[in-house]
């Protein structure tokens, strides 16, 4: 196996050039930013990744604030086993069919040959069941909500860090349910109130929602709900998914409730995931040609003061406005480092996606002013001493905004309706496509795949969500290229 | 694989038994308790568990404790692979000695056989330092403070619930120093104001601090420094330990650094970890013949409010409080499932170890009362209505440090000196016996290996850590029998 292959980020670089430009080859953009903004290397086992600080920073905060989202939708967390007895997933026919080629199986124990393989979990569906089996005995189990944090693996052929790894780190949701409406109701909760929410408020990121067709469905579901952001290229990536699994496992392990008459139901089902594959939609959706772009509720660092020279005073203006950004509840860091350039200093700090940075200079000092910068637009001003910390938190304030404001520009511009599927594809080549999924159908979705193309998800006319009595022919089939 | 063995706790239990009392068979209780108080369940493949809700609340409060401390000793968290080379283990001799006999092995990925197989990460000193060697250049990168929290793998033939188990969930710090005097100061700090200080502050329980003989030491390391709990049975518990592990690693992965001089150096490093063993700490440090009792700043629930029955305007009266009770700071749970007995409902939430419990009812208010139950004494006072969340609040208040102040007694009265280490085995069966080490030296440890009965620390004549120039002679060797 060979050592990892990217440069270290956190050694001297070589002769500091630009990023690659966006335009001229963006999956290269992408792997730069990646490697020099120091958020993730890949690891010694192919297609593994080792989270670097900073982008495991930005990873907390997203966590956080999921957690408190799902928390609030009533689930309550738990921690189920890595290792799944390779019988549980032949259980339900589709999920291991789904799942068997990326499985990875552990085959040796504790020093001997293991009288059983066990799989290394790659969703946890079967295992979490199994105990819901013994957990749901009566209809006052129901509902029956539990979360987990963990890290999945999926043997991948062709890895890109946080978007295809053969490791990643996720959150699956698990929920029993008395019935068919009320587990479908739980399903668009958690996309609206947790994904939808986070996705859109937090990341800053608009996404397009609607349900997978069959062949996109995830392995054992009756229906997926997909939140599907816009990148930087035009292509889609797929954020999130909330499962309708019917009673389709519920069927498999036995999970039945004796309901009011005290006749055994089974149970209706949900499973929901988002994981370390958000840190790639952010880089793909905000960056640009200098690095990235962080909307300040998931920077690690809101701010950066950066002294840049060591004279006039100038340490001692820099550590009192740090003090004051302190105060009014920002995250700060002084970049006190006047060994190392101010240019290189500013790239880094841009590269990292900090939203904004304030310059502190003996020359400036000296006629009472310091320099803001906001990441978002680039754009500087000098300010008063004095009113440096008001001018960064109204800057701060509107980043978020403006980070969203432009990405749903963008998804705007670049989404296109056609009514005849044979436009689809070549439209597909800038950004999202809708076409009526009457007109498409099944066979049109396999011309388009052919094509590396993709029905990304399913919705109405006007862009919600179907109902479940909404007749196919009144839904818009949006169709991509996508990650 | 056989499914889980032990009853499930969710399910409506069979004719409600009392716990096996604590001296009549303690392991017994424990497993009760753990069971009852649904912290946790087996796994399906041997020597796995599930942390179930109750259990992962805890461990979610203790984490918090733990990162915050963590992060404020300059600590930065990041994630690295699950999967570790076998390659990459067999580079430190005496590492792979100790942990080849416990490894999970993975032959077969994305459907082929691999062609160097990948363990499953028992620690991660050899991936984690892999990727040091290419972070550290020069002077200015030391200290590097790195911490994951992470599942690990250690395969286990004779598992129990939180204490040993194949797969825990733990913190998992590394770090990276210029000088052996840097790197034994932060593993020291570490102990102190991560581990102590969460120990005894946090969960209340007192730990005996020094460091362990070479037979008991972490493979890999020069010195481990452990902290070590006194149970309810008067066995010891390791309840952390963290590592100097002098230039070992550095000089196998090539972490070297130009010092000011630009003269190449290696590294010193340390390591250190906690693990959801602790749960099991809680349990056994704390817990009563009625079940756990939890510290307030660790249980899931401070103060549940159980409504009696619901009439005369007790649920009215018990909702207000909950109300009132939120806004003091508390977490809060109402209990309104008066189609179960009140009777049943105390014992469990007895069992759960909530701190205190407000009892409302119809009759109590007609005199204008409620009953206040503190679970660590089990004592219970009628207080005016008006005087519960003062009530509660001064309750709360008071548990966290009478815990601890019991808990201290018991490893007071059960820590006993004696001078000739023939007599060490026999006292150890009631407690921690302190022998000069001098006395016993390493064959008398192996004596009383033999009678079960282990060396848990080296510390000075009073109980302090040595130096490192304290002779051996001085010091005192802490033994008892343990977990």
């Amino acid at each position: 196996m060979a050592p990892p292959r990217e440069e270290p980020a956190g050694a001297p670089r070589p002769a500091k050039g630009a990023l690659t430009p966006r335009q001229q080859d963006f999956p290269r953009w992408y792997q730069e930013v990646v490697a020099r903004a120091e958020l993730a290397d890949n690891g010694p086992v192919r297609g593994t990744m080792v989270i670097r600080p900073w982008g495991f920073a930005i990873w907390e905060r997203l966590q956080a604030a999921l957690d408190g989202r799902i928390k609030a939708a009533g689930a309550e967390n738990a921690y189920f086993p890595l290792f799944i007895p390779e019988s549980f997933l032949r259980l339900e026919a589709e999920h291991v069919e789904g799942f068997s080629p990326e499985l990875a199986v552990v085959t040796h124990g504790g020093g001997k040959q293991l009288e059983e393989p066990v799989v290394v979990r790659p969703t946890s569906e079967t295992v979490i069941n199994s105990y819901f089996a013994k957990w749901v005995q009566s209809h006052r189990d129901l509902p029956l909500l539990i979360n987990q944090w963990a890290n999945v693996v999926r043997w991948e052929l062709r890895p890109r860090l946080f978007l295809r790894t053969t490791e990643f780190l996720w959150q699956e949701g698990h929920t029993a349910h008395a019935t068919e409406a009320d587990a479908r109701a739980y399903a668009l909760r958690i996309l609206r109130d947790v994904y939808v929410d986070t996705m859109e408020r937090v990341a800053g990121i608009p996404v397009v929602t609607g349900h997978k067709t069959a062949r996109e469905r995830f392995a054992g579901a009756t229906r997926t709900w997909t939140c599907e952001g816009m990148m930087g290229d035009g292509k889609a990536l797929q954020m999130g998914t909330s499962h309708e699994l019917g009673q389709n496992f519920a069927r498999v392990f036995g999970i039945q409730y004796a309901d009011e008459q005290g006749v055994l139901q089974y149970a209706w089902q949900t499973s929901w995931g988002v994981s370390t594959r958000l840190i790639g939609a952010l880089v793909m959706a905000h960056g640009d040609d200098a690095g990235l772009r962080l909307p300040p509720d998931l920077a690690p660092v809101e701010v950066v003061v950066l002294l840049v020279r060591d004279e006039g005073g100038a340490r001692a203006a820099a550590t009192q406005l740090v003090d004051e950004l302190v105060a009014a509840g920002h995250r700060v860091r002084l970049d006190d480092r006047v060994d190392t350039s101010f240019g290189r200093r500013s790239v880094d700090w841009e590269l990292k996606g900090v939203p904004a940075r304030v310059e502190v200079g003996p020359r400036d000092l000296a006629e009472g002013i310091v320099t803001v910068v906001t990441r978002h637009d680039r754009s500087k001003s000098s300010v008063p001493v004095g009113g440096a910390t008001v001018a960064v938190s109204e800057a701060l304030a509107a980043t978020g905004a403006a980070l969203y404001d432009e990405a749903a520009a963008t998804l705007a511009r670049r989404t296109t309706d056609v009514v005849d599927p044979s436009q689809a594809a070549e439209a597909a080549a800038g950004g999202f496509v809708r076409v009526p999924w009457a007109a498409l159908g099944t066979d049109g979705e396999a011309a388009l795949a052919a094509q590396a193309v993709s029905v990304r998800c399913l919705q109405t006319a006007d862009g919600s969500l179907a109902d479940a009595d909404t007749p196919e022919e009144d839904l818009v089939a949006v169709v991509a290229r996508a990650y």
